[in-house]
Order: structure tokens, then C-alpha cells, then sequence
């Protein structure tokens, strides 16, 4: 039974105090710590990504500027907390995106992990004022078209070129949505598509950065790409690219939202949303 | 005629108070007990199930965290209440939906239960903090088409096998619409398309479980679809095969929003959203 | 000009008080009484019917629960002042539909009734506290199609049975846009269709009751179809053959929302949401 | 620098205080007198018609009832104010539309005239607690098809009647747009299409009254269609002989929103919120 | 880890002193000055352009008029800050526009220098109580279609006249995205679509200022045009002769939203909002 009569602006002063202590242990949801590497759990198959673009709400900015800035260990604490089971990215959308102010990355080996850290996350300071706008859920696996076998001379292509260009800047996240007609044709039919598609992105193995995460079911999306450059141009000329062959006649969503926004360390994120 | 002046801050206090006063009576819906057992309401035909899925607003992160947790209780309360007519199983979604937190999904033999429950769900702290973001009523049916007389191996390859995998920790909510031109086909032909729909389903009865609710009419969507797993990497395979068959042609609603999110009791979830 | 400062709560408080006091008269808005008898109005054709959803704000449930349960006099109060004018019913949708949480029809020979009615409603404590989700207005007419001359035994079919299930304790709203190709059909070709559509609507003239508003033009729909029942799933078998006919492939809106919720009086669905 | 501390509740106060001050200039927006005249701008072409239709927010009944009223004068004087320039109706869509509360449409020979009262009532007590939920801005033009020299006989139809019912007490705006296969059409196949649109329009002279607005590429619609009648009845059945001609089927939007209301003086809309 | 208490109106008028502080330095955002001249800026190729529209909250009309106009400096400082690597232009969009009030157009040669102007613009008093309702980002490149090698003459015709019409007043913004079939076709195709498109624009020339931004895969449309008119019904009769050929049957999305306003300098801009 409550004895005490909180005024409101109690409340947010006492909220700015829960800054300060401890984050406060997942209740119940049983935790198994779990090595993550960075470069490793990028590249294997089975991984769990998960996408979550936040606006921050009016109220943030009316919090006194030392809990917004106190905000920041926080929210770097809470990814040291998980480094073990979670890669943990962060990006600033704002001033790019309407629709959002940061997305946070995850990667983890169960997607459980992913939950976890979120709902550790929504009760920091930031996570509080923040409202989620888009969650994309997705996994990686092994290449299903243009892999060793069905399509050895592409498959070639794309190894043949890493990223050279300078340190992307840059992040692109397009969720894609393959219509009813597509799914229902043929791998082969499908196979020469996807070899229409791959062809003119070779050059741009250079300046973009690509991942892939599937989702057919498990989110409203069948694919999440996720994109890395620091030469927008450059990649406005690859999806023109990939806008001109007909496989894109069999994509009924391509973005909606296609989000953008630049590449940070978290605290430099938090730090730009505090200011 | 109110004499006091009230300050929404003790509003909001005295609301807090109310969590520990048992819940009232739902007035004048004429409730009349009857047994709901677990095992059986899941089987049965003619059941009425009901998906809500909750949002928590800005204000409940700024309430006393002791009224948080006393939100615990009294929703554990309100199930036991109600176990008699309602079963009542509450999700977490927080973290892998921006769209709601948590979900709460009722079976009853009577729909009328299913919303008692929620009125009073909505008079306790919780629900006064949280808003429903989607709300799904369907009713379950016998099998429309892979019967025992109409496609008489299918049915018996549905029953051939049940889950045998680890303990489900994850759910989807799927709901689906049909079009105007497959309602306008007939039995036979929609029952070849179930065949082939059927058909690739097969070998996921081990680790995929699932339940169907029809609501043509009753909601805006014509089915909803319920599943159950620990393997989500399967779970994307099972739909990426059932995305493939000319069914899926007909299917102008596949998701939107499809909800993904995790199986918990009632008090983690709570306390999950109460940190 | 202004003299005294009011804080928040004061003005939330000389609200509460306001629900006592007698409800202000519509100003200018020039009504003249006109005797509305329930069962009169309710067959007449000419009938203005308005459809009204609404949400209550999360500010209602802060509201002292003196303040909450004095505004259900102030309802029933103001629909008695109107009782010669328009015929008021309401609706819990609250548990059953996200987006409102109770419905307001209205029925009147003059839809400027209507709304007078509405205006003053949003100036008791409740309307204050609500917000209008959905507005859905119709007229009733004479049968299109269906009727003595151009379907003499559909027509007496329609006649050869009535209602005679349990009373209906829920309701279905379901708005219908017919295509442009529907409307550039001739008469002859329609009246084929809607005979497609009555023949199998015959059986279920016992346990659902129906009745139609013409909209098009007057609102985003062609149509408004209400339907009340006690058998929700007999419902769901009547729409699934509403779907399955030629008619269902010009109609590109079919609910969206469709609204389900229960019958009850107007102080039955004040107190619920006072809880 | 801001020396004294204000609470929200003083702000509101303060903010009730400014009703009585006169409105302030419009700054820096170069304003040119011109004079109006209802009869003649309602008839001349190359005239800006601004429809904007508005939501007062949930705080506005909050405030207290004095000065809800007193935004009545300042509603009416910056009308006054502004009557050399802009010809301002107001209309009430309470308890008709869920979108919106009233609308204000605006005639002025200069679009930024329209902008300029827009401006300064956004600054009024009513202004400031209510949100624009639509707005849509066309200009007068000659007649494109029904002219005396393409449509001679059509043509001398409809200036063969004018409306001689009960004065209109409702509006409706009906934004159109129409595909681009109408706008690829030959102006020979357009008028074919607008002839057959006209012909069963003549019936409805005397009790309708319309005038279109051209928007094409100046807003998200081709033509704002407002219509003044007292016969909701009568102007269904001319809506549905409009959706019944071919001209319907290159119509992607008609409505969406369609907005319904009733024809007040200025005054008479904002008691009616005021209540 | 704060100490004092501070009320909701105290951090309001803290709020209100921060406006006379310098603005404080983007954090670890690696500014690098650069020169940019507007004429020039307007005209290169590879300028990234980004289109903010902004809706103030109702909290910002509730704040002292003094902060409101103190606003303005802290807005008119912040574009003199990056004018070295940033042309910042503001529009009024209020009156014209439900979902925005102002516009913030940026041209930067790096997409970066966009985004550190609109997040240091988000801790401005202006920038805290908006909100971001759209936003638009592209890049200028040269001309695709109508060069002098492709189309000859065209290219002449585009030259041959100029701007020469009273100085614009009002500017338009129209998102494009063209179909997959679009994409699909040949450069010939689209080459004599595109110049079916220009034909009709040049007698526009004189009146209609014109600028293209290509957007495909770095926004949710591919093209963004810009227009600057005096004559608002001139550039109604340019975008219908743009919707009359057959380059509009490839358009899926024009406008949506189409954005209508008017041109100030920030400072205007500002008090027009501040009033």
C-alpha cells in the first residue's frame, strides 16, 4: 500500500535518480551467457538480427540536461552488460528520418538475447522517453541463390571485390517484400532473377556493404537488407540498378520505411539526442 | 457533487491505492460460472478466441516502482477470478514489436466472457496505463478441408506426428485474408489448394505447433492463425514453403501486423514491463 | 477577461462539478420536437442513422470515480431530453475492438438531430474525456432489388421468417463500398447478384437481424450494414456465404473497421467504463 | 533572458488573458487590401478556395468555460478583420465527422491572403487548442467541357434550372482524383465521359448546389468537389447516378475523407465548441 | 546523481533560459568547414538536399511569448553558424498544410553536414517543441534524358528561356516514384517518354522554376521535384499537362504528400509561428 503523495514532477525527479543505480537484473528470464564475437557472429549463418528505430518523446527534452547526459553510461553500461550474448550497433536517424531519432542493431545466437537486452533497454532513462516506431526481425543463412553450385561464376564475382572505399558513414536498412507470384516460381526461375540482380552490384562490391537477414513469417517483411557506404551517391546508382532488372516487378514493398542514417559508437548517440 | 479539489498528482497516488482493493464487480454483465479446463478449451470447437495486444504508455514508466509491481498481483488476481470461464495466457512482445508490449490471448466458451475479462482488465493499474493496439476475435471450427473424408492421407499425415522439440518459447500471431476470388471458388478447388498448402506443413509437426480461429465477418480478417515454437529458423522455413503454393495467390492479408513475441506467465510478463 | 489563475486540477475539478449541473442548451442550432417512436423509426425509411465509435482518453480512468459514475446520469439524462427527436442506443466495443471502447447510434428524420445530440454529448464529462474514432452516416431507403416486383420469391422468402433466437446480445457494424464496376453494372445484372447474395442469407433469417443504410456520397461507403445476434458463429457461416458469391468480387470495402461489441443499455456501458 | 518562473497553470491562464488583447499583425507578410464580395468571388475564376477542417484538442474542454466563450469575439473579429481580403465560412462537423470539429473554408483572389488568416487564427485561444486535420487548396476556372461551344445543349441544361429548395443547411467537400489513363484520354474522350456525368446531374439543380475547385499538382487530389443541400436524401441518389457512369471507373479517390457537415454563422460553430 | 527537485513549469522555464546560451557544439561529429555559395550550391551536381517539414506541438503555444520570440535569434544563429557548409532555406507551410507548419530545406555537399545542422536545430527551443512530420533527402546529378547528345533540340528549348515572372511567393515539393516497369524499360523508352514529359513544360519556363533530386533506395521515393512559382494556377495548368502523358501511367506515388507553402526568410518564418 502506497503511503506517500508523489507529485508528478517528484516522479521525473526520482526517474532522474534511477540513473544513477544499478541496472536492474531481466526478472525471470533466464539468462545464459553465451560468447559473442564481433567479427564472427557477422558472418555466421543462424543469427538472430533485430532492427528497432526509437523516437524520443517531448518530454526527453524538458528532463534536466545532467539526466539526459547521465543517460549515456547508462545505456553504454547496459551494452557491457550483454556483451557476452549481444553485438549491440547504434545509429542516429534524426535529422534523416521523420519517423525516428536512433536505431539499435542486434545480433545474438537466440533471439531471446535480442528481447532481453530490449526490455532492459525501455527501462533506462532514454528507453523510457523513447517510443519504439519499427521493429524488423530476421535471421541469416547460407546463400540461396548465387552460391558455389548453381551460380559458380557470380558466386566468383562476388568474391572477387571487398570494400576499399573509406570508412562507411553511412547506414541503409531496406526491408524487401517478394510478392505471391514470386515465391510461387520455380528456383530456376527464380535462380536466373536473382543472377539478373547480382550482375550490376558487382561493381559496387567497393563502396557498399551488404548483409542479409530472412524473414518470410516472422515479420511483415521476407527480406531486411542492410547496407554500409560512405558514397550515397554511389548507392543511389546501385538501387537504380537494382530498380531496372525484373525482378524488382515481383516486389510489392522495397522500404516503407527505407530508413537512413549515420554510423556512431553509442555513447556518441546518446550524446547527440542529449545535446 | 465533489466537494475535494484534487491534484492530479494525488489522482495518480490514489490511483495507486486502488491496486490493492479487490477488483470490483463487473456491473450488471451477467456473469454465470462455468468450467474451463486448460487441455480441453484448446481442443474444443466452438471456443472463442480473443488476441489484444497492449501498449504501455509514457505515464507508467513514471509511476512509484512500487505500483508497478503491485500491478503483478492484482492481474494475477483477475486471471484466477475469471479461471472458471475464461483461460487467459498473457506474452511478452516488448523489444521484438514496436507496435505493443505485451498481448493477452482469452479462450472462452462464450465471447462475452472474453470481454468481461478485458473490461475488468482494463479498471486495474495496468490496463489504465496501457492502450490496445490490435485487437483479433475468431472462433474455432472443425477442419474445413484436410478431414478424414475429404483428403484422407493428409489427415492422416496431420496426426501422424506432434511436437517433440524443446519447449516452445516463442508464439506468432498470423492473421490471413482470403480473396473475394477464392471464397468464389468451389469446395473442390479451394481443397486442392489446401492439399498443397498441407502437404509441405507435414514435416514441421514436430517442432511447430499450431491453431487456427476463423473470423470471416466477426473481425477484419478471415483467419488467425496461432503458432507455437523454439525454433524460429524453422518456423521461417515452414512459411517460406507455405508462402510458395498457389494458395497464397488468394491471399491479399498475410500479417500485417504479424506479432512475434515470447511465452511467459502472466507475473513475468508483468514484471517484465514493471522493471 | 480572465481574473483568476486555475491550475490544472482546479479546472479538472470544477469539471467533476459540472456534471451536476443541468445540461446547457444547444445554442442556435433551431430544434423543433418531433415525436420518435423506437419501433416506428426503426422500420421507417428516410431515417437518418449515425454511428458513432469512441475511445476514452487515458485521462478518464485519473478522474476521481465519484466524477466517473455521476457522469451516467448525465447521459441517461440527456438522452431522455432528446427522446423526441432521436432514438439513442449504446454499445460496449471496450475489450473486443482496439480502437474504441463503445459505440453511440442514432436515429432521426432529420440528421441535424442527430447531431445536436452528438454536440451536447461531447460536453458532458464523458464526451470530454472521449474521442471519436469512426463516424459512419446513412440513410434507410426502400429495397433496391430484392423487393415484390423484381423478385417476387426471394422477396416472400424474406418474409417467411423472423427472428426467434435468443435476444441478441451482440451487434456487428459492417461498412460496404461497392466498385465503380459494380455501379456501371445495369440494374438487370445487379439484381442477378443480389438474388446470388439473398438466396443464402435465407436461412439465417432466425437468428441474425439485419437492417441497411444507404451512405454513398454522405460518407466513405456505400453502405452500412448492422447486424445483431446471439450466435456469433452462426454469424460467421452467414458472412462466409456472403463472400462466396459473384456480388463480394466488387467490393473493394468490406468492413475496415468492421465493429463488434454487445448490447446494453446506455447506463450498462457508462458503468463498464467507469469501472 | 526569462527572469520569473511560470507554472503550466498561469500559462494557461495567461493564455486566457490574450482572448482579450486584439489580435496581433500578421508580420512581416506584406498584406494589400482588396475587396471581396461574397456574390462575386463565389462566382469569379482565378479565386483560391482553402478548406481546412479541424480537431479542437482534448485540453480546450479543460479550459475554463469564460474563456472558451470569449474565443467566440476573437473568432469574429479576426473575420472582420479580415473581410477587405478573404471571405471566411465556418461549418460544424462535430458529432458527424471523427476527423474533425469544424471546418473553415476561405475564398481570397491571392492564396497567401488564405494563409495569412490561417496564421493569425492559429494564434487565437481556439487556434491554439485545436490541430488542422485536413487541408486542401484549389483555384476557380472556367468550365473544361460542359461549355456552350464543346456541349451546347448540356450546357444550356444546366442554366435551364437553379436551386429553389429550403436554404441549405448541409455541406459535403468530395475531394476527386482521377488515374492517369483518364488524363491520357483525348479532351474528345473526356467530354464524351463528362456529357454522360452531366446529363443526370440536371434533376438535381434545384436542390443542390455545387461549385469544383482544380488542384491538379497543387495538392493530393485533382478537383475539390462542395455541395450545399438540404436534401441528404436527394444528394445520395445524385451520388449514385455519378457512380454509375463510366467516368466513375477512372476515379482512385473520391472522398477519403468525404466531409459532412452543417452551414452555421461563424458565431453559432464556435458556441457549439464552446459548450 | 541530481539533487534538487525541479517542477514540470521550472524545467519549462530553464527551458526557456537555455534560448539565450550559445548553442552548444555537435558532439563528436567531425564538422569540417567548407565553403558554400548559395548560387553555386544550386546548381552543382552531387548536393545532397533534405526536405524537413516540422509541426509545432500545442505545448510550444503555451510557452511565454517572450521564449517564443526569443526563438527566433536562437534559430537565425544556428543557420549563421553552418552557413559555411550548409544552405539552410525555411518555408511557411502552415494554413496550406494540416500535417506540417514550416519547411527546412538544406543543401550540403555531404549528407552529414544535413544532419548536423537538423540535430543541433532539435535542441533549439523551436526544434524541442516540433516535431519532424516529413522527410525528404536526395542528391542533384546531371540530366539523365534531355541532354544535348539524347535530345538535342529539347535540350535547346530548356535553355532557351528563363525565369523572368514577379518573384516566386510559393513553393511546392512532389515526391515521384516511378514503377518497376519504368525501370524495366530500355533508355530509348524511357528517353521518349521523358521527352513527351518536357515538351509541355517549356512554356512554363518562364513562370515555373524547376529542381530535381534523385532519391531512389536512399528514400522511399526516386525523385524529388522542387518548385517556385508566383502563378499558382500557371503551375496547376503545367501538372496537368504532366499528368496528360504517358510517363504518368509509370507514377505510382506523385505527391503523398504534396507539399504547398510559402517563401520567407527564417526569420519571418519563425514569427509567423511565434505570434
Amino acid at each position: 500500500m502506497m503511503k506517500k503523495m508523489f507529485t508528478k514532477s517528484i516522479i521525473v525527479a526520482l526517474l532522474g535518480m534511477i540513473t544513477a543505480v544499478p541496472a536492474v537484473q531481466a526478472a525471470d528470464m533466464g539468462m545464459k551467457p553465451m560468447m559473442v564475437e564481433r567479427a564472427k557472429i557477422l558472418k555466421d549463418t543462424g543469427v538472430f538480427g533485430a532492427f528497432n528505430a526509437y523516437k524520443v518523446t517531448q518530454e526527453w527534452a524538458l528532463l534536466p540536461a545532467e539526466t539526459r547526459m547521465n543517460a549515456v553510461d547508462e545505456v553504454t553500461s547496459l551494452i557491457e552488460k550483454y556483451k557476452g550474448k549481444v553485438l549491440v550497433d547504434m545509429y542516429l536517424t534524426r535529422g534523416l528520418e521523420a519517423q525516428s531519432d536512433f536505431l539499435i542493431r542486434l545480433h545474438a545466437y537466440d533471439l531471446k538475447s535480442d528481447q532481453e537486452f530490449m526490455v532492459e533497454f525501455a527501462a533506462t532513462t532514454l528507453g523510457r522517453y523513447s517510443m519504439p516506431t519499427e521493429t524488423l526481425v530476421g535471421v541469416t543463412k547460407a546463400l540461396n541463390y548465387i552460391d558455389k553450385k548453381q551460380s559458380p561464376s557470380l558466386n566468383a564475382g562476388l568474391k572477387s571485390a571487398t570494400y576499399s572505399a573509406a570508412p562507411p558513414r553511412y547506414f541503409l536498412v531496406v526491408p524487401v517484400k517478394k510478392s505471391a507470384e514470386w515465391w510461387n516460381m520455380t528456383q530456376e526461375e527464380r535462380l536466373k532473377k536473382m543472377e539478373e540482380h547480382t550482375a550490376p552490384t558487382l561493381a559496387y562490391l567497393v563502396n557498399v556493404k551488404r548483409k542479409l537477414y530472412h524473414s518470410t513469417g516472422i515479420d511483415d517483411t521476407d527480406f531486411i537488407t542492410y547496407f554500409e557506404t560512405d558514397d550515397i551517391e554511389a548507392f543511389n546508382n546501385l538501387m537504380i540498378s537494382l530498380a531496372s532488372v525484373p525482378e524488382n516487378l515481383y516486389q510489392p514493398r522495397w522500404g516503407s520505411p527505407l530508413i537512413l542514417g549515420t554510423i556512431h559508437t553509442p555513447e556518441e548517440v546518446v550524446k547527440a539526442l542529449a545535446m
